[in-house]
């Protein structure tokens, strides 16, 4: 079965309804300015989960949770123990995020699998919607814990330790998650019976302007660049801003400047294809009329090439210690993935369906990271994206289209009409 | 009368009583590694007034306080209607402050009034112990409240509005301390009676190296450098750290740094007299993988030439604003000090006292800002500083030796017995 010949199940996808659920989920953690704030394993996230199983049951579909939390609504295909296709996202938020980064990826397949039953039409192999545990790392850190454990990238007690702002461990909000969660049927961690997905599709908000500034519909990924995290500390002394004269200081704030100067340096791309971000500071003791003794701040480096990844992550240690002039400093890695090249199975069927459906499409590489990237050792994998006013995302202004994200879907149902029958 | 033929009183100075007063009032705000947290008009400033007073009527002196809570504690002189001599300090701290910045110049103040009348020794004018409320700034800012309004350069409701981390504003606290102090009598704000004072003495921790690596005992102080403050605010665009093209963003952080190197540029001083430091920065939204929208950064720029501090501190927003590459700013003074030479008569007593005790003592202006510049207008004014351990203060660290506050307890009591005689 081709994208070409589920008509009826394209058809059968409902931008109203896909709409409202989205409103509806937004409702719950809405904050100013349209933005939602919707931490993992908090009562809104769970009353969030609640909403969608009755949505998920009010079909039909068997309801389930792995140890770390991950949601399945099971559609059954007409051989069950072929391995499925796997479709979804996740739905937790920024602590300042907007109404469809995650979520959408979780209702568009939801949205799809009501289209295929709608239509009458049956798949060979069963659909399994998902909602991964923890994508942003908002509240734990990092993110995208639900697909790493699911991946076996890590154990599921890996961040047990991680405490939130409130001092709560990973462990004990996980525990009380899953106690409150006790009546929805328990499904081994990870691959079970040794059956791995078929396939795994995430459709998403694009996070980056390309597609809108090219009037076009659906972006089909073919990858995920590359992402390293470090935490760089920096170490002075604390005076006197009035008595002490600047040759006798150690001042962090100053030997930040150089260390980033230094970075900004290294990390510098005339092709502007490298990304480098320092968006978080904390000085200390923050005080106007003290030397800073302390300095703690974050770098983002990403790229799709895994050797400049490589090099010019592995350099920065370096760079920030032959930059400093009176401080001493530590760099630690706290994040690291490597670029993703996702097999051509789910791109190739989603460039099929967006032509089928006469939908404008590019093929393209994210440049966020998501769940995806962990599925990639698993089993063929995919991405589906949609247009976002600005290339706004983590923020409450965040915005696509009805129509864009039906556009969304329906491509979506059209790939797990193709997938799931082959 | 001068300095020296008051060798009983001199002689009454108790090192053991003046250090047992400092511990005790140690004790009120205690933070580890021997610092005190002691902001002002909170119960703890509360409690070490109240031991202040304590000691003061067991020596029978008389206890008053003005209208913006300015603590006096009144020893009478021979002839009651001639200008008293004024000496003292404050008594809160930075929030990671140490035992002796402030409260020792009070308990100095203390030890000579003690002194002279152990000794049995009349003065012709009144000698006035002063607390001023609010010299840090830490709670409310800015500091100096106490002796601005004191000095008629604001009136006392001119900071009714400052808020503190809490959201208390500076009436509310005031309101509450003055009715928790009403059983205290009560006197007019400022000059009281037209009588302004015969001069003002405040002895004080230097805060400085220069008298420690001198291997001298006292700083002669004949007048205070300039202060300017001001807060630069950044507005930029918060954008995907994955997504985002480096040439698309307006990095709030990244036009910071273009903003402070191009400062350091303009504040640059071969002499190293100069002193400009950034002390404060606050990121938002502070986000690893989020473009900074927003950067606040704290200039403290000081000087002893106010030719030199005018001209560079009136460059600041400009220099800023030709730094700017991608986003917008503004550029505000919060504090404005102009640098203070002190009349003779205090320095040139002090001088001779110290002489006259054989002490090793430097003319030196202060790095820091007092109290004592916004009596510059009023009256004769003056400072002695003594060493404290490698020029370290507004940190639990800060040290100074009993024999060294001794020995400036010493030259207060010589420089009263001087002053308070004319």
């Amino acid at each position: 079965m081709s994208a070409g010949v589920a008509p009826n199940a394209v058809a059968a996808v409902s931008e109203a309804r896909q709409w409202d659920r989205l409103m509806q989920m937004a409702q719950l953690g809405a904050i100013p300015g349209d933005g939602v704030n919707r931490a993992c394993l908090t009562d809104l996230d769970r009353q969030a989960r609640r909403l969608l199983i009755s949505w998920a049951e009010a079909l039909g579909l068997g309801v389930s949770v792995d140890a770390i939390g991950n949601l399945f609504l099971r559609h059954e295909g007409t051989e069950p123990g072929l391995a499925p296709v796997l479709a979804g996202s996740h739905m937790d938020t920024q602590p300042n995020g907007g109404r469809f980064d995650g979520i959408w990826g979780v209702l568009a397949g939801l949205e799809a699998v009501q289209a295929l039953r709608e239509a009458g039409i049956a798949t060979r192999r069963p659909v399994e919607v998902v909602a991964w545990t923890n994508e942003e790392g908002g509240r734990f850190a990092p993110g995208c814990m639900g697909s790493m454990a699911y991946a076996g990238f890590k154990p599921a007690d890996a961040w047990d330790a991680v405490a939130d702002n409130d001092g709560v461990t990973f462990a004990a909000a996980l525990r009380q998650h899953l106690a409150l969660e006790a009546d929805i049927p328990r499904r081994g961690l990870g691959v079970v019976d040794g059956v791995a997905p078929f396939a795994y599709v995430e459709p998403h908000i694009e996070q980056g302007p390309r597609l809108e500034s090219g009037g076009l519909d659906i972006g089909v990924v073919d990858g995920i660049q590359g992402s390293r995290w470090f935490l760089v500390e920096i170490f002075g002394r604390t005076d006197h801003a009035g008595t002490t004269p600047l040759a006798m200081r150690k001042d962090a704030v100053q030997d930040m400047l150089r260390a980033i100067a230094a970075l900004n340096e290294l990390t510098h791309d005339p092709d502007d294809v490298l990304r480098f971000t320092v968006g978080r500071i904390e000085v200390s003791p923050n005080s106007p009329n003290t030397v800073a003794d302390r300095v703690r701040f974050t770098i983002d480096l990403r790229h799709p090439d895994r050797a400049v990844l490589l090099a010019r992550g592995d350099a920065i240690e370096g760079v920030v210690q032959g930059a400093l002039r009176t401080c001493t400093a530590t760099v630690t890695e706290r994040f690291h993935a490597l670029p993703s090249r996702f097999d051509p199975l789910v791109p190739d069927a989603v460039e099929r369906a967006a032509a089928a459906l006469g939908l404008k499409a590019l093929r393209m590489t994210s440049g966020a990271f998501h769940d995806a990237q962990f599925l990639v050792p698993l089993c063929p994998t995919g991405m589906i994206f949609v247009p976002c006013r600005g290339g706004v995302s983590h923020h409450p202004s965040e915005y696509s289209e009805p129509s864009q994200l039906a556009a969304g879907a329906r491509v979506l149902t059209a790939v797990l009409a193709d997938l799931a029958n082959r």
